[in-house]
């Protein structure tokens, strides 16, 4: 279903600005924002610190840029294809699959994206803004399913957040050399919430 | 049930140790480790810093202090009780009611126990064994309802690590003036991976 919308993101995720932006996410994510230096990323991604200012402006520029592609990963690959389903229920499995799925690609641009305080204040505006574009896409699904007497009788804002604690929660635990591939995880996830949250339906 | 267990935690919550390990963990969790000096926490519990070194020896045994503690605080209250239910499914709803219902106390703590980087090699080890005692006691728990008959068809450790990521992710949502009760959202959280973990009981 989802599969066969295509969604043209910002910026290619081949490009090489998109692997400064991940192996600068992985560096931060390990090391911390203020121990990463723009030496460490240089040398990460096989540039000289010169060639690196070719693709960014600076360490604080770089954080909010990869923040904002994490959001366009998430906007093109769930969100926009996920506003295009009618039925709320197929919209919440295809939510849950496609971003548990996505864990892989973008392990630490997605966790990196939490670390919004050390953002300006403009800047930290645009990705609580974004991030709020989401919640609300989910949050308005489960009250649909509600309202179809599809849910359980759960509360809704709660509810949406322990799915994105569960869900976000993946790309922290996630490790590529696990028994089970990315896909699998993926799955196991998306069932074990659409069976917590989902009635059963009738016999 | 589990309500009539007591167990003695070595530190008294209600202690000036304990109040220094709480102002000190939402300080941190706030500005971060290395931007919160000692001053800073002497101030906000209302202590000169020669006062607050009566108390504790510096800045990093502090963080491992604190991460002693919210690991003793959850041996004491779910551990411990939990380890005298014989039954699994009672058993895990003990565990995730009564550690979901701890979040209101314990929040900034709990967050704090996840930030092992900042530890020296050895005390690191230290929490990382306790956490990973925790974590086994659950997924033996569910290694035990799987052999029932009772689990979902669910791979035993990612359905571990997608309850822990739930249920540790309260701590980082949670607001003490939301419009549910710290209790409310502990049973809707608890409600929410029952009815995702275990087979509907048969008619």
């Amino acid at each position: 279903m989802g599969d066969t919308i295509v969604v043209q993101l910002p910026l290619d995720v081949t490009s090489k600005t998109a692997e400064i932006y991940r192996t600068a996410a992985s560096l931060i994510v390990t090391k911390g924002f203020n121990a990463t230096s723009m030496n460490d990323i240089a040398a990460a991604v096989g540039l000289t610190k010169a060639g690196l200012y070719h693709y960014i402006r600076g360490k604080q520029d770089l954080l909010f840029s990869i923040m904002q592609f994490a959001m366009d990963v998430v906007d093109c690959q769930v969100l926009e294809p996920a506003s295009q389903i009618v039925d709320a229920e197929q919209r919440l499995r295809f939510i849950l699959t496609r971003h548990a799925g996505m864990t892989d690609q973008v392990k630490a641009i997605t966790i990196l994206a939490e670390e919004v305080a050390a953002l300006n204040e403009r800047d930290r505006e645009t990705i609580i803004a974004r991030k709020r574009q989401y919640f609300d896409c989910v949050r308005n699904t489960l009250q649909e399913l509600s309202a179809e007497g599809k849910l359980r009788d759960l509360d809704v804002s709660v509810a949406t957040l322990n799915l994105f604690a569960m869900v976000l929660g993946l790309a922290r635990w996630y490790r590529p050399d696990g028994k089970l591939s990315a896909e699998a995880i993926a799955e196991q996830t998306a069932k074990l919430l659409l069976e917590g949250l989902l009635r059963p339906a009738s016999p």
